[in-house]
């Protein structure tokens, strides 16, 4: 049985024909590195994923988390898995080598993380947040707090948590409350209540870092006034573990990630809770922000992972289960029955299933590969492009990843049919654990306003006019190929939509009419993905539609027939055939409408704003 | 508390102020009623949902069906609501009163089943289904079998159920394989298997009428050798009920609705079913398929009803969540906090969540009253031109409603933000519940088949031609409307773009490119469902802006500030506004995309059918 988390071939597509990750080697930084270790390494990613982390999916979505007296335990076959993943060192994959980690590329990292997502996103979550706490503490930590916490977390021995939410304080984070006061001996006494706290108490590891954002009393008001603090749950005392008075109150009964401990956590409630400053007071935010980009990134990926192992499944089932006879014989009842990959709906939502899903794929990894350049930068000015693209794209990897993974998901369900709809199938997991990505670490909302409220206008709109001149490149190189022509066209006109309506809130932004930014920031977030998730598929097809020329040539196949031939016979044809197909389906289903949607926002129609409140339902 | 299942206001501004179902009354079929009578059974509904209804919604969720030794108990608390429902003769509200019915008009049935589907989906299967089979009856039984079903299933003593699915045949029906053999008494001996039962076995009555597709032996193949029989659970023999060798063999567990129980049922295991033939031999399908519409538009309904009982929701959490400061205070952390329906980010939910409610509730009902109209109608043009209509507006009925509605409580869920996901609210579970209504009675892939092959194709496009120019003459009556100027345009337009592809359709089909309709059918389901529902909302729009005016008039507001004061005081002015603003942000957000949605489907692109089944992904 094949792989049906995602698609093997499609992957080392992006990483090899798409980004061409080898040439990273070239820099000193991943010199080490060549084709051959990427490879053993996604080998061994697909190895783990599907035989040991997928049987505990539907396992801890089923059994989900229990919370007894104050305690979490996780599903027993969690247990297993992550020591698996911990001796497999995959929390240290791409950290650096001077901090113990294996200094791989990130864009791997990422495609190894679809992998264990889409074998279970709830699981997932665990080495997740683990990692994202260890690298704030890699960043900011002193040598004491490197080790610590940091090795121990990077290792796997202990755990982590992120410490944002409170009742008041959501997308709201300056509302917090939760307090710091300063000790004697330079530590802080903790007290406070924190919800939605994510892997927040478990049984996997002996120890949970937390990583708390509160406010040192006497610090101003709103988001300056935050400082981060490092909160174990456990603290060392004379090379002891003590219990520091972190207590889970309760865990949430969620639609989906049932196996991920979603916790409500009290600190201070004995007034003997410790935690110990992060860099500098009022410096949380700041600190916390420099992990933004990775935390969103890995949101996207969730999204991605769970369209991927839906797109997998429903093309499965789609190719086994046979139903009704081909579409031109519906009224011969002794006509033979075919699989529903053969029903021309069926196909749409298979091809709308595939271009979304590669679309994403290919925009995560290279917003991963973006990092990557960074840090193999020959000069400042290389590594400012770099950071420009990963940070104006951070939002679209996150939302448009989130929105349209979960559309994936939810395709899935419909090619299944009454199936989809049950239990017995995977799909309708996938859809619910889906949806959480449109939600957590910043609202897709908040991710609008940050593209448009912060990114655009970051130099007077430098990022975006660089990551435009990008696209313009790619669309010089495509327009040379005149097989390619039909579908050159829509996305140049996509393009310029999307300026045009970016000068247009340049515009508005300046005027009374400032509202219409922020009114349109979703849309805008939407037209400016389809772009995004577009122009990596035409990239593709730039470079696809090279690849199977060749092999038509080298098989002689001049003519329709025998074109068709090959498509038949070699899978590699058969693929590079589909990476066009899916930038033209998807210019034909999204790109046709960026006219439209650029025209809706221009059209500065405010009746959302302008109603009153009144208008909306009698109460 | 208000009602948050649904907005009477709107409710009853759709029936008496758009369809003006008061002089439905001048027919002498609904001579008897009034408005008066009308408010009456609204009120009644809206009491039985929200006090009787509603609190069994998470209980049902919660709890699940139980099946124990071949027999299904629903939740305990399903018992009170479901006696409260016979005892109210809901079940009878619409049936002709020379059937022991009410006679009300089927419009108002929608709205009374709008209410109770939204209070619980699950609950109101098991008196939909039995509705369902009811009326099968009452049109194509005998007196006895009148007399000895239909009487005890529309009191709802006895239950009933519609079996048509097998494991081999779902959406292709004519593939079922249950069997009949005509007993010397002119019975029948039904052997089969059949899945996804719904209601299909429970304790909330003694007996469950099971409607049952099956072959008499000898009868030729597919659809047109398919029989309806009448297969009791237990079978009246000498004045008793005795057991009819039905045996519910499993229930499906469900990502929603999961107190429905979902059945597989046995016929026949001991050799002892007997059927009842319902109508003549071989004539199964063509009865079932007079009951289609009423079944299709009864899970529109289900998709309306999830969508009103989320928007409500979400509107109320959004009226009373408070966080953050309004946008323009957003760098001020003293600055006061505000409900986030001051977010224009939420308020754009909002407005999406309540055009297509509002729009949806109209459709529905706007079929409804089709029917009436057909009941009413003083000529037989009269009652084939509403017959028209609905014929083709079933399709739009059922499938835009269910995923356009699915979206809505997707939203509701976003609008929640980290709570919307937790099951402690209820949105979540409208999301689960509703996802059922794309799949159920007719995939929306195969509504989509139904409307571009068979209704469009009616007299050859008679159907299309004549809704079309009902579209006209509302057009022709909005654009006298000077302050609706800029509304109408993109209607009208929309309109073009429709009427231009159904010709593109029309030419393809008598083509060697027949494929293209077909494989476009969903798209142009789409378009179309944006335009009939636009078109409900621009109908509403005309209405209501007319009244605003006149409140205006009456209060003398002649200036913008007069009439915002209006509109902050005045809460039936504030209503219509709302209407208008509707049908404004409707056409914005889907309107807008009409001719990029019409070209998609023109362009003819067919990657997803002529690409070789290989190239979708390599297993």
């Amino acid at each position: 049985m094949a792989n049906l988390l995602c698609d093997e071939r499609d992957v080392k597509f992006v990483l090899y024909e798409q980004l061409n990750i080898e040439e990273l080697c070239e820099s000193e930084k991943y010199s080490e590195f060549s084709r051959e270790t990427f490879d053993m390494v996604l080998d061994a990613a697909v190895k783990l994923a599907e035989k040991e982390i997928w049987p505990t999916n539907a396992d801890g979505d089923q059994k989900g988390v229990i919370l007894e007296q104050g305690a979490v335990k996780v599903p027993e076959s969690f247990h297993n898995a992550y020591r698996l993943y911990c001796e497999g060192g995959w929390s240290l994959l791409a950290v650096p080598p001077d901090m113990g980690g294996q200094g791989f590329p990130s864009v791997l990292n990422c495609a190894a993380v679809e992998l264990f997502s889409a074998a279970n996103q709830a699981f997932m979550m665990y080495p997740g947040l683990t990692i994202g706490a260890a690298r704030l503490i890699e960043k900011y930590g002193t040598e004491d707090q490197l080790r610590e916490y940091m090795d121990r977390m990077y290792s796997g021995e202990w755990a982590g948590t992120m410490c944002l939410t409170e009742p008041q304080a959501g997308s709201d984070v300056g509302a917090l409350r939760t307090k710091a006061v300063k000790n004697p001996d330079g530590t802080y006494k903790i007290s406070g209540g924190k919800i939605f706290i994510s892997a927040g108490d478990h049984d996997l590891t002996e120890n949970i870092v937390h990583m708390v954002l509160a406010r040192v009393e006497g610090a101003p008001p709103g988001t300056r006034g935050i400082s981060i603090f490092i909160v174990p749950k456990k603290r060392v005392e004379n090379g002891e573990l003590v219990d520091n008075d972190v207590i889970c109150a309760a865990t949430e009964k969620k639609l989906g990630i049932h196996a991920s401990a979603t916790c409500a956590l009290n600190f201070g409630e004995k007034d003997n809770c410790i935690g110990y400053l992060l860099g500098a007071e009022n410096e949380g935010m700041r600190i916390m922000f420099n992990m933004m980009n990775e935390a969103r990134l890995a949101v996207g990926i969730q999204g991605l992972a769970q369209a991927s192992a839906a797109y997998m499944h429903a093309l499965r089932y789609a190719k086994e289960r046979v139903q009704g006879p081909e579409i031109h014989a519906l009224k011969d009842p002794t006509a033979p029955k075919v699989p529903i990959i053969y029903h021309p709906d069926v196909r749409r939502m298979l091809m709308w299933m595939k271009c979304v899903t590669e679309g994403i794929r290919a925009l995560i990894y290279y917003a991963g590969y973006c990092e990557d350049r960074i840090h193999a930068a020959k000069s400042e000015e290389e590594a400012a492009k770099y950071q420009g693209f990963l940070d104006i794209l951070i939002p679209i990897c996150k939302s448009w990843s989130s929105d349209m993974g979960f559309r994936v998901t939810e395709l899935a369900i419909q090619v299944h049919g009454g199936y989809g709809y049950c239990r017995e199938y995977p799909v309708e997991q996938f859809m619910r654990d889906s949806k959480i990505c449109s939600i957590y670490e910043g609202t897709n909302g908040i991710q609008a306003l940050d593209l448009v409220g912060r990114k655009l206008a970051v130099k007077q709109g430098a990022l975006f006019k660089s990551i435009v001149a990008e696209t313009g490149n790619l669309l010089k190189n495509a327009s040379k190929n005149y097989r390619l022509k039909d579908i050159v066209e829509p996305f140049a006109q996509a393009r310029s939509q999307l300026v045009e309506v970016t000068r247009y809130f340049g515009l508005k932004s300046i005027t009374e009419d400032f509202m219409i930014p922020v009114l349109y920031a979703s849309p805008y977030l939407e037209l400016f993905g389809d772009l995004a998730v577009g122009f990596m598929l035409l990239w593709q097809a730039v470079i696809a539609d090279r690849r199977l020329e060749e092999i038509y040539n080298d098989a002689k196949a001049d003519t329709p027939e025998k074109k068709a031939e090959v498509l038949r016979t070699n899978r590699s044809a058969a693929f590079y055939r589909g990476k066009v197909a899916s930038a033209q389906f998807f210019s034909n289903t999204f790109l046709s409408l960026s006219k439209g949607k650029a025209r809706a926002i221009m059209s500065g129609e405010r009746s959302a704003i302008d109603l009153p409140e009144e208008s909306f339902a009698l109460f």
